[in-house]
């Protein structure tokens, strides 16, 4: 098999300077969408639905769905879920569809949908997403949802962790400088991502207790095996679907 | 004195989002543009106007005007000058007006222009403009020209550096993810930043010998003294004005 290609793309801002044709897009928003997003699939949630704009989430709101909505880690008003992984593990999102709202992460699925195959990715499900990209014969390019379009940490370092996942391969390469980066970021961090973080970036130490337990939480390697794809209109788990072809072919 | 912040954009297409005014924008762009501006003021160079444009290039030219113009590392045909340093060590340069056009150092200065104090960074001038800082009262955004509005490894080894070397003062902090990523790698690279371009960046594994030599020059670190400020409507040595007071209220 021909090597794939890795890029990283710190801001979704950036995401048409990446965009390539037959390229798997992994977006990631540690904190915490996407770590939401995967503890939710892991529970049970049937769909999620990503929308951009708080209207349009109000709409489905009005439409009878429950809604998830989230802006400057405060869970809006007059919806049901904010982004804390901690929302999504009642028996009440069991079988449910959930159209969600986030600051960044749904930004970053946003720039990228109708355009490549998505899938979701987190500390949580980090080695069943690199296993499943080793088995595709696709290029991959990691999309970090950063901070109102600017890098942010976090990201970048599951940029890394899954990068050098794939790199130990031989199967990938890279000839993209914010891979490499991301690479030794992680390498820097890994032995203890949350003292990392916590050293490292001020904004962690402005948090409350509610946010400091889902930083811990969103910073646990490989406690889910589930892989959120988009297909459609929306977010499901990939197992959910008859094959990986049947998401390739419904682009 | 209050402390001042330090902020770093890894593209010029993102510095709308970390514009603020009455802050020092330090543009950076290693390899090669940035280099060869310091290059030519220690060699005596009046003036240098940067042109985004090759058309603007050219009208420069018609004029009776040196004008240096690269695309893609190479020399355009037809100018005076490419980007490499070396081509602005001789007396021909001496008291001459410059214009230059490059891929992604010009580009940068294009960002800022007109909206922000705008020194030039280097490692060849490294502690000059870090010493420099540390003298005004002003916020730092260290903007890496990049390439092609994407990130690049060179040009954020050399925001980590200055930023390291600023937060050591404790007159400066920074709380921006960018800039404290940037400081691990230089931390990382730092024994051996030419080592670590090399090993990390297969893009440096495609260089000429003539880049080959480019690059290990640029690499040096406090050669010179020269701080390229940007003045009216174009970049002249700080020195060379009476005061900085000067700039500032030409803004």
């Amino acid at each position: 098999m021909e090597k794939r290609k890795i890029q990283t793309c710190y801001s979704p801002a950036l995401y048409p300077l990446f965009h390539e044709d037959d390229t798997i897009v992994v977006v990631v928003d540690i904190l915490r969408a996407t770590s939401a997003i995967c503890t939710a699939f892991e529970n049970g949630v049937k769909k999620m639905i990503p929308v951009a704009g708080l209207d349009e989430a109000q709409k489905y709101k009005d439409a009878g769905y429950l809604v998830a909505a989230e802006r400057n880690a405060i869970k809006q008003e007059g919806f049901d879920f904010g982004n804390s992984p901690y929302h999504y593990m009642s028996e009440e999102v069991k079988g449910k569809t959930i159209v969600i709202s986030t600051t960044n992460g749904t930004q970053a699925i946003e720039a990228a949908k109708g355009k490549a195959t998505i899938v979701i990715g987190s500390f949580l499900n980090l080695s069943a997403v690199s296993s499943w990209l080793l088995q595709q014969k696709k290029d991959v390019l990691i999309l970090c949802a950063g901070w109102k379009n600017k890098f942010n940490l976090e990201d970048s370092l599951f940029a890394g962790a899954l990068a050098n996942q794939l790199r130990e391969s031989n199967d990938f390469y890279t000839l993209c400088d914010s891979t490499i980066a991301a690479g030794y970021l992680y390498e820097r961090a890994e032995q203890d991502l949350y003292g990392f973080l916590d050293v490292s970036s001020h904004r962690h130490r402005l948090k409350n207790l509610e946010l400091e337990a889902d930083v811990k939480y969103c910073l646990q390697i490989d406690i889910f095996t589930c892989i959120p794809i988009f297909n459609n209109d929306g977010l499901v788990e990939l197992q959910s679907l008859k094959s990986f072809e049947s998401v390739n072919s419904s682009q």
